[in-house]
């Protein structure tokens, strides 16, 4: 079996933005006035989605809503909130359509400088009464001007309680940037990656969590390719080595769009710490005119890479059902 | 020949951080009040990067101050242009000392929001007073808080007149992050990198400059690991091939502190495109337990790649006399 562990609900029918427009120009706007029809989201999906994980063989995809849309850092808490719950409550019903296909994972009501706990609520909704089994958590609410403490304070410390009491992992994922610096899924997100990975090398966050869990997307942004440095700077810091410091909490993603990407992380980082995705249809969509083939179909690489059979099944399977212990099949 | 072509003063001596204290802490300071001898300098490379140079067989090395202690966002102009003034003079200094060990490039006297041209004086002074053969330039003088204009932005425009006039290169290097989200050399320096990178990408800086050129140092960040995904991005805006709409004008070091790192570099990057380098003394100072050598000695992993004699000689030599014009042996 194929899963595909970082997929967003990129192509959510217009209605969805339609409604957001709304939602922020107006003072309030009813959950209630969203109307998508379940043939709206089934055809969004198999045209795009489904019609990809037939054709490149993947057979189920941990679904989010679209990552730059969370935009935590438009309107307040109260407006995060609605529309967090509103997104989720959709990412539930394209799940529900196709249990086989997708499982479901949350947005957080996140809003720049609120303390992380008052996400709890969402947070438990979709876990406990929806059946979701991970969330996306945004380092930088702020979008792109970074004015969050580092995720090892003790600011997130009642999230990540919620999240070891629930079981579910998070991915650490930054939405669009609204610092002209940054490209969004250029800079801003590779950067976040690299972040965070940083963050928690100066930390030291799974003493006081060890039961907690987090994916960083993207291929770990610059982490593999560094690998020498942050071993290093940690080795500098006195911090133990980064398979005991970090690796027994930490995954990466297969998020990397082309094949000497891919091998570099299948060589550097253990086999246990890799999860195959693709975050299809996400940030590049377009064909390599040097392999004539989809740069996000990261499935090929897998396949073409030195991995043995054993170790191919845990980045493709293995791995993700040890991370998302709350997904069944 | 070995050219180094990344590396700082990191080693001066205690006299010039005690004046930079002094200079911070009171409303003016003589910069003839800073008194380092000749012998305080000979000691503190003799110790430090000429030795280095001969253990690991490099021959000159292409020397700036401090990146880190640039710090642009602290003071104002006045004291960034002093500041600049004294650091660059010192380096001047050192080279002298060792012409043929070290070649000088300046710091640049930025400071958050004030325009760029205000750099035209002091890097006039370096490159036709004082020799210096390239400079390096803070994409983010506010520190980790990213504030000003893109690299492509109009406003950086008439000190990229006076870098081809001059015909030096420039290093795009940040300074110290004074925003607790970002470790300096373990995030600011990598991200910094990436987001340049993904800046020259959006825009089109080398239609109207095309003599400028940029080195992207430290392996140029996430950018050769994501290479699939900057050439997707690219495509997807319509722009060239990367090849042609940047990679005649940007450069990368080979700052990358393990092996699979640096063929990673050395596969995707065109090997004219790739300048050697170390960052020695920097960021990572111990030693690799997995292989028993620095992790900065970056030589050996060029050593030991698959890259033939030509190619080599191209990384080690050729291509730093290509980009750097003013250096002469």
């Amino acid at each position: 079996m194929i899963v595909d562990c970082h997929g967003h609900y990129t192509t959510a029918p217009q209605a969805l933005w339609d409604w957001r427009k709304k939602q922020l120009s107006q003072k309030t706007v009813s959950s209630a006035e969203l109307r998508i029809s379940d043939d709206e989201i089934r055809q969004s999906l198999e045209s795009n989605q489904l019609r990809l994980q037939k054709e490149r063989g993947s057979d189920v995809t941990f679904f989010s809503p679209r990552a730059g849309s969370m935009e935590h850092h438009v309107g307040d808490a109260r407006i995060s909130a609605q529309w967090s719950r509103v997104c989720n409550d959709l990412i539930h019903r394209a799940c529900a359509l196709y249990p086989k296909n997708f499982a479901p994972v949350c947005q957080l009501p996140q809003s720049p400088g609120v303390a992380p706990q008052d996400c709890i609520a969402e947070l438990e909704r979709c876990v406990e009464e929806l059946g979701f089994i991970g969330c996306n958590l945004n380092p930088d609410p702020s979008g792109g001007w970074w004015k969050e403490k580092p995720l090892t304070d003790k600011w997130w410390y009642p999230l990540y309680e919620k999240l070891v009491e629930l079981d579910v992992p998070a991915m650490v994922h930054v939405s669009s940037s609204c610092n002209p610096a940054f490209h969004f899924t250029g800079a801003h997100y590779i950067n976040a990656d690299t972040t965070a990975f940083m963050q928690l090398i100066q930390g030291d966050l799974f003493k006081d969590f060890p039961q907690l869990k987090f994916v960083i997307p993207h291929g770990g942004g610059a982490v593999p390719y560094h690998w020498g440095r942050y071993r290093g700077l940690a080795q500098d810091m006195k911090k133990p080595l980064l398979k005991d410091h970090l690796l027994k909490n930490v995954y990466f993603d297969t998020c990397v769009y082309h094949q000497p990407g891919i091998d570099l992380l299948l060589k550097v980082i253990p086999v246990e710490n890799i999860l195959f995705a693709s975050e299809m249809v996400g940030a590049v969509r377009g064909i390599d005119p040097e392999t004539g083939q989809y740069f996000d179909d990261t499935k090929r690489y897998i396949d073409s890479s030195r991995l043995g059979a054993a170790e191919k099944q845990k980045v493709f399977e293995g791995n993700a059902k040890k991370v998302y212990t709350r997904w069944r099949i």
